[in-house]
């Protein structure tokens, strides 16, 4: 039944982020249905022309490189330690605003000499061995230290990390850390500055098929579109207000010498026919989500009233600047 | 505490279809408040003389007919299979657009030959005995083997019915069918043309009760009012864009030239006032969801910018046309 | 990372209260980001200088009181169990609409002549021992039974009080019912006139704060607002509709007319135009979510059609009374 | 991988009736390996040609008086709904020991003047119409009323029986009832002398398949004797205690002059060196679990001490009463 | 149904308390049935006349100290907190080998210079206000700190007490610690000597209704004789061995010579046959658990072989030394 | 608290294999106690100087080459890929019985010309391109590919490798395989003889650990005995039946003429005194427990009756095999 499914895109097969990548794209419209929680394939309605697969994150890099899959959704840290060089895997997307953690140093809490990479340096030459480092991350680990010029051993782990300190297979770490709490549960600290690869979740797709076919380039535009103008709403409320005022042009006015009620392009401005008779209008205007109190403040000084908040699903500007970047970055080098 | 609830409706009692009914009453703006998990009674705080009780879906479809409830919302499938022919169950609304599946006939992989309908009355011919078919649901089946001309004896069972000719005490079975997996997952394979009954969620009344009790007859003209213009509301998206031009009058015009933006009646336009001057007028109009993108592409093409998409809650059309469908129904039969 | 936060905001720390409060304060644009399940501080992106911390029901009280916390939010239960009479405590709003319960009297099913306040003073001078009322509200449960001129003793407990009756330990029991049916599970009935104090979750600060540190003032007034203005939407809808007429007053003056449709302050009214010609106006107007079915209809009557329902996400009023009765609370006594 | 499993066994396939028949079998020494949670066969390592299915708890009775399957271990409640009258199903064992509910009429608490059948009797003669009795097990219950001569109709349901009482789509219910609990919870009450049909997991058999295939009877025997050899071995424990005595024949005649000590048979008598010398002997006997207390007084009135309590895993009996009671019953009738 | 029951046991009504208690009761062949997951009256079938209820653990010592009920099995900890100085309260168990856990007095990590009473005492004469110690044991904890002559004030509290140094209402925390994890995540640190209480669970009774009714005597009698036989038999194994030698007295001479194997009163020697021919002995002997491999190693060395471990379910000595001091305790005075 | 643990042994950290480790340990008498389930050590009271880790099954393998921990119990699977070719592994016990697996190749079904090792061949050699296939297992699936001279390169992947034929990145795989489940879900099938490496729990050591600390030599020979006595007792029972006979000689020599009850070196043969008098001795056998029903009917067959079976905890033998076997490979090579 999915014979017209010529495009791939790959999500997380598991976990928060496969979670959080269906709640994001359901809430940019468009929505995944899975007929079956066991299976690892899907549908998106609202594009039927794309096929959805479920992979590892780390597998998602490998198969969207390789080409057997046109997009993927996955976090940075594996794009970043899987992508290779050839240039095959482009990043459309690189802050879809979840995911968010960080691949960091990490040092036993009782090392309290060693409190920045500087630190760990010193550290490191007082022994007369290399120091012992356990991550799954052994590209960008290698990467940054080497930059550092730190004489160090990478031990690769599956998982559970945390202990390689206290079992003492590894002197520290090099992990992905989000609330830094299961590093304080297992007594371990991050170094100041020991940030390897900061993370999220961002949109990848292969450059070739992007190059030689345009269906994948027009579902690139789409999917950059619809995830655009969502990020955008989702930071936005549109409020509107009533406003006594002598004329349209003056409201504007008003509202121009305020900081937080410009909006996009400006206000619209309608006449309010009130029960009391006097010249009102209604101002319509596009706030940001955090800006919110300010500009209830700003509307109020001016003289607004019965102000009513909406939500907004999306908003779409001219032409999405990362579609341009994508053309740009297509251009660039001919696969 | 429930002595003014004079009407009933009944839901399912149990799994995704009882979540998914919650769910959906919830969207319509009619949230079902259940004092206690365990318990089978509930409220609908926005129609306080409605009592809510919860069965199991085919006790639904027999306690509608019966008259002890007015109400139902449960599936196709059992409701024409318990139905009966005495015209008591009225279906007032058959698409609520959850509860998707379809009771359908499904023989065993290995059985290459029998591909659809006609093959497999070909292969039945080959016995020296009728097929056994194993069914929860006796009466459409029967119905549909007799309309094909099909010999075959039917083996009631409670569940499992796909383990059955892999035990081998049937041959067959009909069995309701959503994704397809459980089928796949036990070796069978549904005929092309199998579909006994396609099903999804429904809205049932009792005949009587519309006929002797107004207030049942008004609980219907509300429940269709609040059930259409959610279903309306669910499709569709209120789209704001800022347009430049001569007058009202000529942006209607470009407007009216395009396919998807031609709105509910036409656009709404009121003036803009912008920072830099110039005519700008607001357009808004409703367009149907999954014609966004063209919508958005039809309002760039005519010079529309700063496009806002919003939900709707409800769009209330003149009157529903299932309302008139019920009236007429009622009319041509004097229970 | 929380050098920043000064302020403090106790929330209840497990179980149904603690989820509605979250769930609360998200749809008031509060979202409450705990890093960790199993941690018990937690940060309000909106509000970066308010710290949140859990704790169980009846601490919180206790800390506000006590001033190491400045906000709670908690039942009202609790709150006038544990606020003690110093003033300390200032209820700042009392109605959060979730959390509903009442302290109640309940007595054993079989007690059938007790059915009131009366009647169990009427039974318990038949004993010739003071009644005994199992409770975990000692304080309040004194004062009612007091104020009633009954005789009794209190039987301090920590859970399942619905016990005691059947296991002897107590006569009666003063308990928080919300749905009734662990009382009737328990074969328990409460008593018609046996509420000792109806609650539900309230906002709460502690006076001293307010009075001596401007900032937690001014973030009494953000929280107010944030909740009033959620609190306002969440019960009403905007209602868009088109109308044809002569002139938005004649139409204004239609709707002034009616009895749902006045909205705050009157219609914003909007010129439209339509494929087929003709003076067609769109009639904004908010309305009671509850009054939705009357407002549809009147606007029918008055020619309304294409009518769209839009959901709102504050609606601010020119100053919340809440914060004025706060104010004047605060002044009314040094602490 | 099963093609030697000529022989079918068909359990439970939900709910506390599946983990109970296999913890019962299990604890028989006969566990049934599952190799796949998902899966409705599985294999039974101790008796290999044994293949195991699950299907619902009618659908084993359909399945084994059809034939095809062998055995089944269900309910003696649709045993005795679903058995027909062909005599092909033959129940091997009748008390397995879990499972236990009856099949009961029930009726509403606020009936206070009916209390047992009689007085049900007394009651609808009262009405102008036939008792309306709500129930899943029509054949059963039929012959009860029809028994009773009380006039009736039956309506048929799927499930949450209790509830029609309430609804009103019944008068009364006959539905299993283990705790009584779910009959409380919904204000029930069963009758007095309500019980149509007691129940519990029974073992059952396709009387043909006996008759006809030999390994087949001797499965038979073997789970039968397994089965007998646990029950038996669960009832009781093995109780060592040392006794001074002149001779094995002097303490063994102490022994049987008490009442719980005599054991299977007769105690085993050995002869034990003691630190400080003296004529000890070790005595073993087999004690009935529920007079453990009484056997240790026994023991310690005539000198008994140092007693040790074994389990035991099997007692086999020199020829299972079962098995021969199935055999008079296979000769009985040449199906 | 529970009409015989004329005496009561409490339990402890929810959390791994109440599953222990229940494991535990189990294993001494005291299984308590409840019915129903939801109710908190249960049945111990092996004692008919016991009627088995669920409490939380406090309200257990309140409800035996009234009278309420007879027995109880909770933590230690509740019960020196509350058992009053009535001596209302007899311990009949205090070490039922499950519960552990110790109320201790906890300080912040950082208070790098207060590691034992000592030293707490001397950070609080450097403080111009008493220490602030949250704890849900206020009359364990007054009593110990007044004990150590340090001046403090309790803060009462109902849960999450780790948070309460960081959160500020408390300076320290008197709380339950078991395997320490809950203090180290929230960086507290129990003091070297600051165990107030240690606590597992233990059984208690009600002094009156031993001293009164015999038939609670007999049932403190068969709990005690139960709970002793079952908590001996697990520390226990039986051990059997064959060995050659000259005679059954040669043999336990060799083994009286040896620790671990001497046996509860010396062990069962009986001649064996060996298919070789030879003089052979079987040994049974009981030995500690804990010793089974220094056992092993002494029967080996004797030359023991064929060894054989064997599960005991009881081991029942002369008369429980607990029973003995329960009779004591009750003659020593009258209540 | 565990100054004391001087030894290592890591378990699983997760899943199946976890639990499986842990009842396999705790059957064995080695329960091991974890304070907190979040917490990755644990202790194992029965040996206290034993610290218990957990980590992932390969980073077992990694710890234990490397030294930082002693001994590990994970799978066959991961102990072969991961182990290197320095000797520094050592396998103690290979077939511990639970975590049954193999690593396999598998084909699409469609592939219906490729059913074994040769085919694949031919097939591969049909392309023009090495054949892709995907694995965890790169090291042991290597080495059978080039083992049987069939060219491919190798896809590295973190999981659900099943779907990786359908998404088209590989052509087969080399996965784990247990039920074969997963793989008939994604319509893969194994080749028939396409297992790479078999797989069950085995226990670990390190070599050097073992030559160079007494301790730990010690610490292997407790665990394997206790592993070696737990296995074989748990494949055995303990029979005890009563027979009449001239003396325990004659008896013996009737049972010396049976095949499976023979037992470990002999019957133990007793007196029994019975109530009808007459020479009757108790004959105490260990049986295979799967050969229980032959070693029954063996035992009636010459007069044996009231047969009791009781469980065995262990049976220990002179020496373990495997502990011979390992003192042989530790001489064997000097790490």
């Amino acid at each position: 039944m999915q014979t017209t499914q010529t495009i791939r895109l790959s999500l997380p097969s598991k976990g928060r982020l496969e979670s959080n990548a269906l709640e994001f794209l359901a809430a940019a419209g468009l929505r995944v249905l899975k007929p079956n929680p066991r299976q690892y394939q899907a549908n998106l309605p609202a594009l039927p022309e794309l096929g959805v697969i479920f992979q590892r994150p780390a597998d998602i890099v490998v198969s969207v490189r390789q080409g057997s899959v046109d997009f993927g959704i996955t976090g940075l840290d594996v794009i970043e330690e899987k992508r290779g060089d050839n240039g095959d895997i482009l990043v459309l997307h690189d802050a879809l605003g979840f995911g968010h953690c960080a691949l960091t140093l990490a040092v036993p809490e009782s090392w309290q000499s060693v409190t920045d990479v500087a630190s760990l340096k010193d550290y490191a030459a007082t022994l007369d061995r290399p120091l012992r480092v356990a991550t799954k991350f052994p590209h960008l680990t290698k990467r940054f230290l080497d930059g550092q010029d730190i004489s160090h051993v990478l031990i690769a782990a599956e998982g559970t990390l945390e202990t390689a300190p206290t079992i003492g297979y590894a002197d520290l770490i090099s992990d992905l850390v989000s609330s830094g709490q299961t590093l304080q549960d297992n007594r371990l600290r991050s170094l100041r500055d020991g940030v390897i690869q900061p993370s999220q979740a961002a949109l990848i797709a292969n450059r070739k098929a992007l190059q030689t076919r345009p269906e994948a380039l027009e579902m690139a535009r789409r999917l950059l579109e619809y995830i655009e103008a969502h990020l955008r709403a989702k930071d936005n409320l549109l409020v509107i207000a009533n406003m006594r005022g002598e004329s349209p042009e003056a409201i504007a006015h008003e509202i121009f010498t305020q900081t937080d009620v410009g909006g996009l392009q400006g206000p619209t401005i309608s006449p309010v026919i009130v029960r009391d008779g006097g010249a009102w209008y209604s101002v319509s205007v596009v706030v940001r989500r955090d800006r919110l109190p300010q500009a209830i403040t700003e509307l109020r000084q001016i003289g607004g009233s019965g102000i009513i908040v909406s939500p907004v699903t999306y908003i779409f500007e001219e032409e999405p600047p990362r579609y341009k970047a994508m053309l740009e970055a297509l251009s660039s080098k001919t696969g």
